[in-house]
């Protein structure tokens, strides 16, 4: 039997990685440089290498020049990679609540004054998403019939 | 130099492996059984049992025993398991939109009516969380100064 056609796998083969979502978050921290990257993370060389080239690849990030004797890059975020930062962001809740243990190593102050606290709700009527209040309309292409 | 104390890294410790998500996506859709989870993510029996144990063993699914003779077990969530609904809901919007080509595969309509797109918002404001809003007060541990 086929796997379902999926766009969460789809994502993942992108950034699924646990070195590759390390290396975005580094560079949404604004650190844009391999060697930083490299120290922020922990990862090998041989591996983030491995993982930035895809990212780029693929869209998620692209390569700048900064300097040309000798020629070095650093690494910029597409919208592609801007828009996993509020992904980043739950994953980081998600490890605070069920993972870490102790206080939150990392916190963010949003514009409105709060300490940031994200919710995902929907678009339309800005209710939360809740498990179990949605139901399945179409599932790996296939119609689904109502419940 | 060493890793940032992080919750992202720690979540992935847990939850950071292609075949780990596949399988929650899988339990999330009512899939509780093995051969249902191998069938549908197409995960090798192998590894697919490595990364069920794993996520039992870090308490984001439990086993339930649906059969005594002979003894039979399905995957069930735990509180830690549903709250990974809207990360993979988030991850599905972001494979639909800058990987997956054509339709999106799969649809939700949500609990109002429209079919089901979300946004990350403050819990305290409700305003959405976009990247370059919020400040870093504390990183890694590290207390950061205003800017």
């Amino acid at each position: 039997m086929a796997a379902r056609p999926c766009s969460i796998a789809n994502a993942l083969d992108v950034i699924g990685e646990r070195w590759s979502l390390l290396a975005l978050r580094e560079v949404l921290l604004g650190q844009r440089r391999f060697a930083q990257i490299a120290a922020n993370t922990g990862a090998s060389r041989d591996i983030l290498a491995t993982r930035l080239r895809k990212l780029v690849d693929r869209g998620v990030l692209a390569k700048e020049q900064y300097e040309e004797h000798p020629p070095r890059y650093e690494y910029v975020l597409t919208e592609a990679g801007r828009a996993l930062a509020p992904i980043l962001h739950e994953l980081m809740q998600w490890g605070d609540t069920y993972v870490t243990e102790g206080p939150a190593p990392t916190a963010w102050e949003h514009s409105c004054g709060a300490e940031l606290h994200t919710v995902n709700v929907c678009v339309h009527c800005g209710e939360p998403a809740n498990p179990g209040e949605s139901k399945l309309v179409r599932l790996g292409g296939v119609p689904q019939a109502p419940r």
